[in-house]
Order: C-alpha cells, then sequence, then structure tokens
C-alpha cells in the first residue's frame, strides 16, 4: 500500500498524517505555528514531516494552505491570514525534506477528500463550502480539481453578495464569507444579544454575562438546546448560505454541494435554512434538478487526506518510489 | 470543406446560416417566428433549413436557443422568452429534416463561436457575457463549452446582486441581468430623464420629448456625442458589468472575458468602467493575474456559427457524411 503525506497548514497550527491510498489516516500529529515567520512555519512542516518520514516510507508530500496558490502548485501568491507573499513553498520544503512536495489551496484539498473519499463520493461535478471564521471553497468539476486559468479559482467565499456590505478581510465589502460563516454566527448573536438581552438570556448564560463572550459552539449549543435566538442566527446564517449556492449552482450547475468546516458541526440546524433559500433562489428551480446539499464526512481530516491523495495524483509513481527508498534509508539512518 | 448550419432560434426572429469549418458564413437567412407556439417555430426553423439544404450539402444541424437546455442537449427544459416547457427540439427538428440535430443554449453557442474564430481565440478558461435585453452567458473552461452536471450551468445572469433588489424575469429579484443589461441602461436613462429632464436634454431630443421613449441605441449615440448623463448611464451599468466579472473571477478565475450583445455595440463607453470596476473589486487583485476583458469580434452572427460548429463537433463524421449524400440527393430530388 503506497503511502503519501498530507499536511494542514493554518493560520496557527500545522496537521500533518500519513495517509493511504484508500484515504485512511495512519497516523497524524499537529505543530503550533509562528504565523509571524514563513521561515519558522516551513521548518515547523518540515519537522513534523520527517517525523512521520521516519516510522513511515512515504512517497510524495502534500501541502494545503490557506491561500491563494500559483497554478504551478508551488507557491503561495498571498494569504490572508499568513505571513505569506509570493513565497515559493514547494521549493523551500523540499529543500528541507527531500520529497516531492505539492502545494493546494487547503479547502481545495479538503474538496478532493470529500470527492474521493467522504460525502461527494461518486459524484463528478462538486462545490465543497467549508463553513469557518471564513468560507474557503474548492470545485471539482467531471472528476478532477477546478483551478482556473491561474490556480485562483474556488474563492467563492469573496464574491459580492452586498454592495457596500460588511467589511471583508480581503479590503472588499459585502463578501459571502461576511455573511454565511461563522464569524458571521457569532457577530449576529452578539449583536441580538447586546439589544436584546433578556431574550438572548440563554447565549447570554453560556457566555458568562458578557455578548462579546460568546462564541459559535455556544450558538451551536443553545440552538440544540432549542433556544429560539440561537435558532434564529443559524437561519439567517443558513439563509445566506443557500443563497450563494443558489448563485453558484445558476453558474456552475454542480450535482451535489458539500458544506464542511467548523460550524457544519451544527449539521441540520446550519444545513436546513439553507436548503430552503437554495430552493427558494435557485434561478429556473421548478425546471431542473436540484443539486444535493450534503454535510462533509471526513471533519477536520479532509484537508490532510485530500493534500495527500493530491500529492499521489501529481507525482509520477516511478518518482515516488525512487524518492521513498532513499527517504526509507535516510530514516533508517537517522 | 465539410458544412455545416446554426440556427440562432430568439423570441421573434429564426436566423440560419450555413457554415464552413473556418467559421465562415456562406450563406444566411432569417425568419420571423410566432413565439407563442413551439410547433410553428419549429416548422419555421425546418422551412430555413431546407431552404439552405437544397443549395448546399451540409452534414449536421445546431439550434442555439434562448433556454435552458437539458444535458443531453436534446430538449428545451425551460425558456423564458419562448412557450417552451420540455420541449423536445431535437427530435421534432429531425423529424423535419432529417439530418442530425444538437440543440444548445443560444449564448453558449455565442461562447463556442467567440473561441473557436473570435476574441478569445487561443484561450482556454473563458466566459462569454452577452449584454442585450437580459445577460446570456456562456463558460469554456479547459478548451471546452462548460455544462455542468445537467446542462444548466452558465447562467450568471441569475446570479443575485443585490438582496431584495429589482424584480426579474426568472421570478427571483436582484438578478445581475437586471443591473448589467440592456434593459438596465434604458431604466437608467429614463428615469433620469423624467427625475431631471432639464439635464437629460439631448436625450429628450433623441427620443422626441418623452422619457419613456428613450431607447438603448440612443443612450448610445448619445455618449458617443459626448452627452455627459449617456455616459454616466453606461459608467452605472458598466460598474455593475465589471463588478460582476470580479465576482465570476473569484470563483472560474478565467483567463478571459467576452463582452458580446447588442449593448457591447457601445465598445469603450460599456467596457472601460467595466474594466475599472473589474480591477477594483476582484479579491486579491494585486497578487495575481488580471483576466482580460475583450470585445466580441464575431457580432451578431457568433450564434449561428458556434451552434454550427457544434453540431460539427458532436456528430461523428461518418453519420454526418451518410446523412449529408441523402439530403444532397433529396435536394437534387426537389
Amino acid at each position: 500500500m503506497s503511502l503519501t503525506i498530507g499536511v494542514d497548514v493554518g493560520g496557527t497550527k500545522v496537521a500533518a498524517g500519513v495517509v493511504d491510498e484508500r484515504g485512511k489516516v495512519v497516523e497524524k500529529l499537529r505543530r503550533a505555528t509562528p504565523s509571524s515567520s514563513p521561515a519558522r512555519t516551513e521548518q515547523v512542516i518540515a519537522g513534523a514531516v520527517t517525523e512521520l518520514l521516519s516510522r513511515h516510507r512515504v512517497g510524495a508530500v502534500g501541502l494545503g494552505a490557506a491561500g491563494f496558490i500559483d497554478e504551478e502548485r508551488a507557491s503561495v501568491r498571498f494569504a490572508p491570514n499568513l505571513a505569506w507573499r509570493e513565497e515559493p513553498l514547494r521549493l523551500r520544503v523540499e529543500g528541507l525534506i527531500g520529497l516531492p512536495v505539492v502545494v493546494e489551496n487547503d479547502a481545495n484539498a479538503s474538496a478532493w477528500a470529500e470527492v474521493r473519499f467522504g460525502a461527494a463520493h461518486g459524484h463528478a461535478y462538486v462545490v465543497f463550502v467549508g463553513v469557518g471564521t471564513g468560507i474557503g471553497a474548492g470545485i471539482v468539476l467531471d472528476g478532477a480539481l477546478y483551478r482556473g486559468q491561474w490556480g485562483m479559482a474556488g474563492e467563492p467565499g469573496h464574491y459580492r453578495v452586498v454592495p457596500d456590505g460588511r467589511l471583508c478581510g480581503c479590503g472588499n465589502r459585502g463578501c459571502w464569507e461576511q455573511y454565511a460563516s461563522g464569524s458571521a454566527l457569532v457577530a449576529e448573536a452578539r449583536e441580538f444579544a447586546q439589544r436584546s438581552p433578556g431574550a438572548a438570556v440563554r447565549l447570554l448564560q453560556l457566555a458568562g454575562g458578557s455578548p462579546d463572550g460568546i462564541t459559535g459552539s455556544q450558538v451551536t449549543q443553545a440552538a440544540r438546546e432549542g433556544d429560539p435566538v440561537a435558532a434564529r442566527c443559524f437561519a439567517t446564517v443558513g439563509g445566506w448560505l443557500g443563497q450563494g449556492l443558489a448563485d453558484l449552482a445558476a453558474i456552475l450547475d454542480p450535482g451535489c454541494f458539500v458544506i464542511g468546516g467548523g460550524v457544519s458541526e451544527a449539521g441540520e440546524l446550519l444545513l436546513g435554512p439553507a436548503r430552503a433559500a437554495f430552493e427558494k433562489a435557485l434561478t429556473g428551480g421548478s425546471h431542473r434538478h436540484l443539486a444535493q446539499i450534503k454535510l462533509a464526512q471526513l471533519g477536520a481530516d479532509a484537508g490532510i487526506v485530500g493534500a495527500a491523495d493530491l500529492a499521489r495524483g501529481a507525482v509520477p509513481a516511478a518518482r515516488r518510489t525512487g524518492r521513498a527508498r532513499s527517504a526509507g534509508r535516510q530514516a533508517a539512518r537517522d
């Protein structure tokens, strides 16, 4: 069974895992990242990979990073939450570990994992929407990850849904991720608790009395308990989510949407309103097939699994084997 | 040189042309369509094609229709401006003319024509946006027309750009085509002339004194003459156009946009503001390549040329030749 390593490179941590051909994570480890320094982050990545290489014979490494990746799948052009600008991540990490490396956008890696091994298995036209602090997305068309002309495709989190809307981290206003993300959910709950503390009593209890202390998982907990204010926050955010899916369906007509990311752990609390809004907003809805809207199945491992599988697909078997041997020898020497 | 016929099926007319392998229109004719009856429209199409067949040896026919076409490229599921609902257009027209037929969305056909023979020649990732009464669009990815899971892809005219915005013919509110189309241009000019007749003096002169008489070509004429009110109407509509292109770039990252349709005849009056808005709105704009925004080159023939070329590509050469011979014999007998 051929093994590869997938690394999920986030703003605060690196998670690396050894993954087999069936998408199973054989071993996984996690390290904190100093986001202010690209060089330090690369060393952390290399350290985690090297530790895994000491115990597994591995052919290639896939890095999933939260940023815009170039069409060569080598450099991070720009990462809103990392210190990287035109960072040649592939070269740097290949230099440190001596194995072939492929770089991919982290949400693209998750999308690929869900298509290969998760909720969208068997689907050829899929849009993955990771609803976390922001929105990360990945698009699979005709069974392949879609990157566009220059590798920048699949960023619907930054299409505009409200003219002159909320300010986004990307510098624009009104981006989808300001309305259909975990940040939006929390902002909604906090704003409501500020204005109507009497009605938001359960949320305020959970947050220790302060509107500003309300977190996403508290909103989820309160909604699960049946708190109507928390449920309404999910209805609002889910409504924006479903509208966006309808917009994406007008453009891409996928067979399946997969909703992942931390907020998707709320399950039907989020997906119920999203489906309702989607069906209402889909243009020509009564004369066409409706795409499925499914929950992601691979959870937090999706990025690792997808990056590892993309590395397997991108690096020719011969090269993987040759390098795997020398890595194996090197590991044996260590 | 192998010939095919392309037919552009609109709400009020049918235009049919014999097209060669290089995209040249050899002969073209035009018929009025009775939009209330699908059967009558099919007879008009068949009549036009039969007339062309009497003078040319043709292998296949492509129909470009203003509607949602199914994934088999056989039926019109739904056409906002035609009387068709689940209409088996391919079967009906094949029955009438005895040649293989392919059905395509009319804007998809235009997109394909611009990629094969026009403004986007040499580009593999292209979004064509036809700015007419509404917005018709076509998407070419990796050198092939993109249809999505069920053939409904490429309808960004109906993604929502303004929550609770202007009512659209599709039944929703706030669709892009209500802001970035010829209808929007005219509505803008009329509304302004109503409110400020003194400032809109040139537009009112051209329209014979009545705000409701202002047409799109009058707005174009006034803007060309330097009328600031007309120029501002183009700036508004071009701004919405460019914002939409930035939204599409966030999702699709194409190398080239082609702007066609009647309003595009205004050239830089429309494209200038569109480019400015695009560059301002594109997420991560300073860290990525900017797609080109080009004027369509094939004008009103694009639909015919694209449909004809798609028919050539879709029908195997052997079948084209066999049928072409019998069509030739039939024409000789007539």
